[in-house]
């Protein structure tokens, strides 16, 4: 069909989008080439933003001692998160390997800058969460990009913010979205961590999909989209 | 490099990263056939998600009657947000096509449910946000397929979320993230449309990157790392 891309590259975006992973685990310590950083930090730089605000800013962080702190940070906040499970799932919960801060050669923290007056506001009026899902959608094409790239990406969620904030020095008006661990693998897993230790199972898809109206749930419908 | 796409797949990933956009005008009327759009919804299920909490639902919109009352949300919402606007802004704004909600064949709301108990909130403790970041990168996924299979997407920020959750019947619990309008299109722009019309242009990543702190800002060291 007009426009699409050749099969070859078109098989690229899946494979991306399909063999993406969030990892933890696999990573070697040779050290990320300059120009290979800078073609990711321009996938991110190219995602879509509202109003073309481009809110993101990105903090690039090689330095051992940075990325040891953060590291102390999140030793203490999975700590404190532990608590909640019991028995079995605890079991589960302190066996998971979840953060490769130390490990990874770089880290990476992309934030958004909500006071940013590039695009002068358009789009954003009616829902001001708009800058935060540009920020979420450039990290999106950094990591696809890193996958095609054979390298790993790990996004760490389990950190304390307000430290976060501190040792990395943000100011107020910007918020931390994601921290990353960036770096060459060992190999990429065929299947989600989470799902091969039994944390969670993908969901049917064909469970999500409604039509022209969220009480219009059909699942034999939605599987006849799915049949391929 | 081990791990790396060949030549042909890295190409795809970059193309559909460089060459999505944002599409409001060139939108074809022909039907989005069901399969595809399948593949489209099912690289968005394959999103990162914070546990692997998979928060999103889809309500897939082809209804010419709902897709009418979307739009005249639109308009209001849009004849609110220009008022901001004054003299040749003004001008400029009201020039620019901002939603082909009725033109696309084709509308798609992807949501986020918070009380998904799916991941049994593994990683939502330390920043509760994470959930509507993993729906913001399931919707990118989405754009990147749908660019390689030559479809077009626009994403509509223009809308007054209450009346949209009213129409579409969306229960409190869910945030209506991104409203999209997809179909083939004539042709995808060079470059954004927002940047062609004069509304902003791209900023220099050099100024966005910064090296183990905010406050560690280099120019001309992170120009070194854009220089391929």
């Amino acid at each position: 069909m007009q426009n699409s891309f050749p099969p070859e590259e078109l098989r690229g975006v899946y494979r991306a989008i399909y063999e993406r992973r969030d990892v933890r685990s696999q990573f070697l310590s040779d050290p990320v080439p300059d120009l290979l950083l800078g073609r990711l930090l321009q996938a991110a730089h190219h995602g879509p933003s509202v109003g073309f605000m481009q809110p993101w800013d990105f903090i690039v962080i090689r330095s051992p001692e940075v990325r040891r702190a953060i590291h102390e940070n999140f030793i203490d906040a999975n700590r404190q998160a532990a608590k909640i499970y019991s028995n079995g799932r605890r079991e589960l919960y302190d066996g998971l390997k979840l953060a490769g801060i130390v490990d990874a050669p770089l880290n990476l923290c992309v934030t958004c800058d909500h006071d940013r007056t590039l695009g002068a506001g358009l789009g954003r009026q009616s829902d001001p969460a708009t800058d935060l899902y540009s920020t979420a959608c450039a990290v999106q094409n950094l990591w696809l990009a890193a996958r095609a790239e054979g390298i790993g990406v790990g996004w760490v969620s389990i950190l304390n913010p307000e430290r976060l904030r501190a040792l990395l020095e943000i100011p107020e008006r910007i918020t931390p979205v994601a921290y990353l661990c960036l770096g060459y693998v060992t190999d990429f897993a065929s299947r989600p961590e989470l799902e091969t230790r039994g944390w969670e199972r993908r969901e049917s898809l064909a469970r999500l999909i409604h039509f022209d109206g969220w009480s219009e749930q059909d699942e034999q419908r939605a599987a006849s989209l799915l049949s391929s």
